[in-house]
């Protein structure tokens, strides 16, 4: 059939997280993921980032919805924001939609939100194309990949995923649908570049089993275990071993809670009863009855454990001979919070069981390494690879490797979000770029946006603070009223007199000024604020943001 | 001899960085080392950390001098600081003193410096000490760990180190040195903690050479190699083999200038002729002939290496098919940015070799790993054993490790900075606390201190930004004679008509206020506040700093 198909990387293709993407046939668009991703430190006062949806928008007439591959923040986390500018329906799996009624009621739009369930292995149609969705393992369960049946030929998008044989939930990674794919020319393979730079396999989930079962042994009094309230396998392992050996099992923290009760309410846990205790029934156990499953592996200051660690949670009290066991990874940026709080746990003589390296792992990755991304790549034999979700060297290294399997890929496309990548029968090329980028957006209200401006202010506040000369003018006569007041804040004028200096500079400003720049108060307020600059830069070699104001009186 | 010996760590026992530690005998004090710390991201502004010497200069009567025993920052960073504070003798090896010359020439205090040389092997005084430095091996050349003897016996402060059996300068660490002090029936054992976690044994210097090797003979085209400016054993080991593969070496960056000089001039380079070229001579050699050692490992905004990654440096061009080698570790808290360097070179069709845990490594540690740490142990055999130089998890660990060592170690002490440890005729406790505390220095003027309130300032400002109501009062009558002025900066107002309703605030405030409140500055702009603060963030649920400010007309 002639006609284009674009697939158009909205988040998530030369950057870590949000994660979304665009495909489009004629005048059906779909959109697969919506994901979010967490500011760099130099994004001040910024709570998340999510995706410049400007395309879509500029398209809303088309598009038709938005697929969602597994319920992690960088798939999902974008959602309120995207769909409170374009409500259009979401389809997911169960679990993942789960997740997803949970943050759109947070945010009050799960009303009018149009949620629609998908199952592996059942097809659906969104616009032009028919969906596929295909069983993936990962770190979060009930994940799919999804077969993209186009008017051109089928498009395979993997979604995160790790090929684990052994599942905690017994729900196998579908290699026969894959299989089954490579012997229909699959026009085009998406795969998932996270882990791209690790050789070999990445453990099971299961792995993390041997550790835990020691550590279980091992330990004498009140064990603490935790981990990414999503990590299911992670919490199903430790309701399992805490049953077997005896001890009683406490959700603590908000997201946990959600999270253990989503999995139950859904077949993921089983849980006998009796065995769960309120965080408060705790006191009445034996400390070595306990076990305690507890939100916040990365330090987060407000979480359950980084709270814990510094004596100031009501019910988890953390004590001498105490085991924790923080079961992730270190996310990049957070080594000195999740150390400093790791540091609190041992001034309390907890034994502290962190990734160090050693086996058993007491933690594993969800994404799959070299090995398994080529066993996917010889399984579904793609005319064309592209490379995503991923960082630029990344997607390259991924890209390199895969155009080295001449066996089973006919061409590599590196793309990057933005770029439309465009097929029709001829083949495969960029046609364009378009608009995409961060959209800041500020705590309080997850659904403000936060300006550039505003953040380069609040950065150049953070380094050297604020000085406003501050002046009154007559507006009848166009006087100026006071002597100028200096005010600073975040900026330190030390005791040199540099205060007073700084006032003498404004009224020779003023003074030297005439009287027509004195009534442009854009005028003056310039001519200030350079003065202001020179002599402060000069006095203190620090750059604090100068603001003048004029008060008319 | 009866008396008391104290040690005091001012920094680094339960901190990364800013090592500092006095010793005292009656009215003697010695201080071992003068470091500093980078500054965590959330002190905001400030450029480095010093520590906190008010027990010093309380008694700095009795202070005879500081010893360093090696040149890294975190040993000597903050001696500007404190010899501006308390000039006194500093001994220090060749090297040492050649990195401590430049430091102080920069800060214009060179010229009041009294400097002393020392080497391995030769004892000098300090006071009542006097003091044995002995040869050790770390990643940076003319390191020495000292035997202090004291009238109470002998203390042994390994400073920084591994042991190093193959250094690149064959200057071999000296375990006939420590053997020997083992037969003494030595007091006390300092030692560096930071590798405690690792086991094994940290590879030797010259454990990169095979990287390197393979690189040099894979590299087609012009060869980058980063690595911090004090790898001296890198940086040689570079130059050899740049000569074996016929290319010219130039050096980029002015660090990297430094410390090549340095080295070369003390001789531990040894350059032949015609070797080194001019950074601007590049462009006339073939791309296979030249080898580039540039700074900026860790992607500091203005390094070489990051300004060549963009294709902002004069010199250093980054094309298609050159490579870069990454020779160092990544610091934590820098992943993202040297990340973002990566991806940049990547863009630019370069290779990069970095640290991926794949052997020949292209980087090893300077410190000790367990099986050396427990080898210096055996050979000194102390009464007392302290860990130092580490997070606080970190010397408990290795505090565990030597209490378990029953054969050669007496007593462990675990102590952290401020603590006050004595010894005397009968053992050795804790007997008291000083003050301690991290010092910090603000950019530009690096003897500048920045005060906490600064800093939480600058916090605050950097997360909500400032709004700052303005009104105009009437000396003579009281009157308020404008309407209130409301400016704001890193803040967005929206456009929902906030700031009328601040304005509007501010009156209603003013109105229902007395002539004595409104006479009372104080008072007006604390109500002012309140009341502001309680609208924007009901409004916004932001919370801005808000600092009201009254012009007196």
């Amino acid at each position: 059939m002639p006609g284009k198909l674009q697939a158009i990387p909205l988040g998530g293709l030369g950057e870590f997280g949000m994660n979304c993407m665009a495909f489009r046939w004629a005048d059906d668009i779909m959109v697969v993921d919506a994901g979010l991703m967490f500011p760099e430190a130099e994004l001040l006062g910024v709570d998340i980032v999510v995706p410049d949806i400007s395309y879509l928008i500029e398209n809303r007439q088309k598009v038709r919805g938005i697929v969602l591959t597994h319920g992690h923040e960088d798939h999902i986390g974008g959602l309120p924001w995207i769909l409170s500018e374009l409500n259009v329906p979401v389809w997911g799996t169960e679990f993942t939609l789960a997740y997803v009624e949970d943050k759109l009621d947070e945010h009050g739009l799960l009303d009018d939100a149009d949620l629609r369930e998908i199952r592996a292995g059942e097809s659906f149609r969104v616009g032009a194309f028919s969906i596929h969705p295909i069983r993936v393992t990962h770190s979060l369960v009930d994940c799919v990949a999804l077969a993209i049946h186009t008017p051109l030929g089928i498009v395979i998008h993997t979604g995160d995923f790790k090929v684990d044989p052994t599942p905690t939930d017994n729900h196998l990674f579908d290699l026969h649908a894959f299989a089954e794919y490579g012997k229909q020319n699959v026009l085009a393979l998406f795969q998932d570049s996270t882990n791209v730079e690790r050789k070999g396999y990445t453990p099971s989930e299961r792995a993390v089993r041997r550790k835990f079962d020691e550590v279980f042994a091992h330990t004498k009094r009140r064990l603490f275990i935790s981990c990414f309230s999503s990590s299911i396998h992670r919490i199903k392992l430790a309701v399992e071993l805490a049953q077997e050996h005896g001890r009683k099992v406490t959700f603590v923290g908000r997201s946990m809670n959600n999270s253990a009760e989503i999995a139950e309410d859904l077949g993921y846990l089983e849980i006998p009863d009796g065995l769960i205790i309120n965080p408060g029934e705790m006191k009445n156990f034996p400390p070595e009855k306990v076990c305690v499953m507890i939100s916040g592996t990365q330090g987060e200051p407000m979480s359950a454990l980084s709270r814990a660690a510094v004596d100031n949670h009501k019910h988890a009290k953390i004590e001498k001979g105490d085991t924790v066991v923080l079961s992730s990874r270190i996310i990049p940026g957070n080594e000195k919070t999740i150390y400093r709080m790791v540091d609190h746990l041992f001034r309390r003589d907890a034994y502290v069981v962190y990734e160090d390296g050693t086996s058993p792992p007491v933690h594993v990755s969800g994404h799959a390494s070299q090995e398994e991304l080529k066993l996917v790549i010889n399984l579904v034999k793609p005319r064309y690879f592209i490379p995503i979700h991923g960082e630029y060297r990344q997607l390259k290294l991924h890209a390199e490797m895969a155009a080295a399997m001449h066996g089973s890929v006919g061409k590599v496309m590196l793309i990057e979000s933005g770029d439309v990548l465009e097929f029709d029968e001829l083949g495969a090329r960029k046609v364009a770029r378009i608009n995409v980028g961060r959209v800041c957006i500020d705590s309080g209200n997850r659904t403000d946006v936060v300006e550039d401006l505003i953040i380069k202010d609040r950065r150049h506040l953070s380094e050297d603070g604020i000085v406003l000369p501050i002046i009154a003018i007559n507006k009848l006569t166009g006087n100026v009223e006071t002597t100028p007041e200096i005010v600073t804040r975040g900026f330190n004028p030390g005791e040199n007199g540099l205060l007073e200096g700084a006032r003498r500079i404004v009224e020779d400003t003023l003074a030297f000024s005439s009287e027509e720049e004195k009534a442009d108060y854009g005028v003056i307020k310039e001519k200030i604020r350079a003065d202001l600059k020179r002599y402060i830069s000069k006095q203190t070699q620090r750059r604090p943001l100068i603001m003048p104001v004029i008060l008319e009186i």
